[in-house]
């Protein structure tokens, strides 16, 4: 019997960004398991309380998260798909109120600041930091300030039932998060791969090598010799193995391929440590 | 004659880490001027409102500040120095208030998020987001709630006359930031390097490739067939370019000896762009 919806665990509270993504990656009616930490979400992944897992990995203006890229490493999962989700904020007030009788604005620090330009503009605004995006349309809907508003993203606003006074106030619109699927890797095979299979397939890993001059670009030599296109590369220090790095790399290509099985097979004979994290559809 | 004190922008309020950092970096006597925003702390150094600039370029746990990379890239500076910072959060009162009145505790959401550990083993305590970290030091020792404690840095806590009740509550302790002081690239040569010499130098640049296979392969065989070390490589999608990357890289060498001269001629060949941020000892 088919499974009509699955459970899947995000970080955040309920109308997240991650939210938006689970909805992306596995349908509208995915039913949804918030919680407070991202260890969290992959704790409820490893003891089945969820069937998957949607986590934050890279962020166009603040980065990568390497917090999930350390919780990657010590769960067995698999990434089966990602998304990039485009960070929108919006204004957002319960129904009712008006633009003009807004004095204060509740919202996540990180997202206040990615709208400095809207607060420029309107000086009568106060910033009030708050927990989280979706916690503050939360609150305001619950406690009904008559002069607050709060800014997160339209899944939050409809979740809770807010109205959007003005639509996307970030000064920078490139703000994109890339989000990965995850599923216990014993399972991830059962499950077929999302649809846009025509963009091509991706491969993520994670590697070592020792700290000795060129260790990286003999490394790298498994995939340009075979004509591998890498879409990203980051280094990072080795906990507790000081001046010892390890490699995040994804590159255009899939597991099953003659040529990224030998590419695979060839970094495993230069790296300390090799893992592959994943093979997926590459993402929008 | 020689100046006494140098005149220092960074982001945040006096206390904030990048206080610390730039008395790491000048020497206690330096004074600051505390901006808003990152551009503006990059604005106030074009204009010569102040001698030099401190900005937070990577943190451990939370990976590179993108941002200033792509001011470093928009302005004409040059990184000078660098310093890597412990992220100790300590719980901050006022004289006279013990632990066991506090119910309330303020910081910023990701220090407050640093320190779940103490917060599940003090269920009294109320965590109250705040907008930054020494702002909430400073408020409670100007408005001293009866019950009210923050979390900061001990230069907070000393700068607004605060008391440590609690030392180092952050869960993971290798949470360490890593700084750069900047210069106006016209001047940056005027003033002779920090000590600590006997470490070494590390060169910092930028640069981008066409995105074919193999590019950053061949890009790297500058540094492999010199025998430079890497200590950074990061990947970044080039702004209004898809599918192109720009390339941050570290190394170990100073770009006056012939190697790294020859290394830089080299790469300079092989890359669409490139540009030396700077040339510095390299920190602890």
């Amino acid at each position: 019997m088919k499974k009509t919806t699955e459970l899947v665990a995000f970080q955040g509270e309920k109308g997240a960004f991650s939210q938006e993504a689970a909805r992306r990656l596995l349908g509208e009616r995915v039913e949804v398991v918030p919680c407070q930490r991202f260890e969290e979400v992959f704790l409820r992944l490893k003891e089945k309380a969820v069937d998957a897992a949607v986590v934050p990995i890279e962020n166009t203006l603040a980065g990568s998260v390497h917090e999930n890229y350390d919780h990657l490493l010590q769960f067995d999962f698999q990434i089966v798909a990602e998304a990039n989700v485009r960070i929108n904020h919006h204004l957002i007030a319960p129904p009712g109120v008006s633009f003009r009788e807004i004095r204060r604005v509740y919202s996540h620090p990180v997202a206040l600041n990615q709208c400095l330009e809207f607060f420029a503009r309107h000086h009568q605004l106060e910033k009030v930091p708050f927990y989280d995006t979706a916690g503050a349309v939360k609150m305001i809907m619950e406690e009904r300030p008559a002069d607050a508003a709060a800014i997160a993203s339209a899944v939050a606003c409809e979740i809770y039932g807010g109205r959007i006074l003005r639509r996307s106030l970030e000064d920078d619109r490139r703000n994109f998060t890339r989000f990965f699927l995850l599923r216990r890797s014993r399972e991830a095979r059962r499950f077929p791969a999302p649809a846009a299979r025509d963009k091509g397939w991706k491969t993520s890993l994670v590697f070592s090598t020792r700290n000795v001059p060129g260790a990286l670009f003999r490394a790298l030599s498994a995939f340009a010799l075979r004509d591998l296109n890498l879409t990203k590369i980051e280094s990072r220090p080795l906990r507790g193995k000081p001046w010892e790095y390890l490699f995040y790399l994804d590159f255009l290509g899939r597991v099953e391929e003659p040529g990224v099985k030998n590419a695979l097979g060839h970094l495993g004979e230069l790296a300390d440590f090799l893992r592959v994290l994943g093979c997926y559809p590459r993402g929008d």
